[in-house]
């Protein structure tokens, strides 16, 4: 059950089957058909998502009435709106499937009881979380540092899986 | 010995003075002057820095030779590049003090040996990543839905801290 997500664990920490199967109690499948929400504008974001299969992406709605994507998530990604979620505010965010999808969930009220039972998942999203920071510090660069049209083709040069799978359309409107 | 440092640990985890004693023997403090730097350009980023006292920026030499500062960093706030930091990589970046600054510096290659002897500092480091990444995702969005200016004006609004510590000029910079 979850293959690919019990081996991104394991690539990181250490789990015998015992604490796979209390970790399995904790989290929740969810299969999301390709345009299903996870998450909409005014709702609280109430798990953080790991994607087992498919894609997802996150966007909000600008003062123009137009989608702003802000980021997206492939296989063996965690995605969340984390100020929504670590404040329980609601979100300014939606978290959308842009093809049918296989979501782990984790609920953020779960997530400390499971955190007590299995310490060493602290390590696990430690690293998780300093990964997409670092990967954020870079974009703050970028940003900078190129205009739109050598964004999209830094971004497709460091993420060519994402080019494969996103509507060329979608991926420009990041850099928008 | 290093009070804020303790403290700031204490609200997120707990840790017997024995276990202080222990990390104690891990982390570096640094004296900085102001405009003295932990990291240049070109260098592998070695630490992650907490401020106790004194302020901290972080930039790079962009294309037109002038400092886009990218982050800042006050008291009980951690920096460091760490995208160079994890894949022990040279940086792109500068961090400088702005003010006479009091550093403790956590070492990359000893952090591994100190969660081990004090696992509980990965939740610690998993609470600090989780924060500044939903700080940095609410500044994608920031970046697209505000000018220069208003984002100046929002940052200023939800960072009063800043606005009375760091030069004008030098805040204005961050969003140019």
């Amino acid at each position: 059950m979850h293959p690919n997500f019990i081996s991104h664990l394991r690539k990181y920490i250490s789990l015998t089957d015992k604490e796979i199967s209390i970790l399995l109690n904790y989290i929740q499948p969810i299969t999301l058909k390709k345009k299903a929400y996870l998450l909409e504008e005014g709702q609280t974001c109430k798990s953080n998502y790991f994607v087992e299969r498919g894609c997802l992406r996150m966007f909000y709605i600008n003062d123009k009435g137009t989608e702003q994507i802000t980021h997206f998530a492939l296989e063996n990604w965690w995605i969340a709106d984390y100020m929504s979620l670590i404040m329980q505010t609601p979100s300014q965010f939606y978290i959308q499937a842009i093809e049918n999808s296989e979501i782990i969930a984790l609920n953020h009220h779960k997530q400390e009881e499971l955190f007590k039972q299995l310490p060493q998942l602290e390590r696990y999203f430690r690293i998780m979380m300093q990964r997409v920071y670092a990967a954020a510090q870079m974009r703050v660069k970028y940003f900078h540092d190129y205009s739109k049209e050598e964004n999209y083709r830094v971004f497709i040069g460091l993420f060519p899986d994402f080019a494969q799978r996103i509507p060329q359309y979608m991926l420009a409107r990041v850099f928008e």
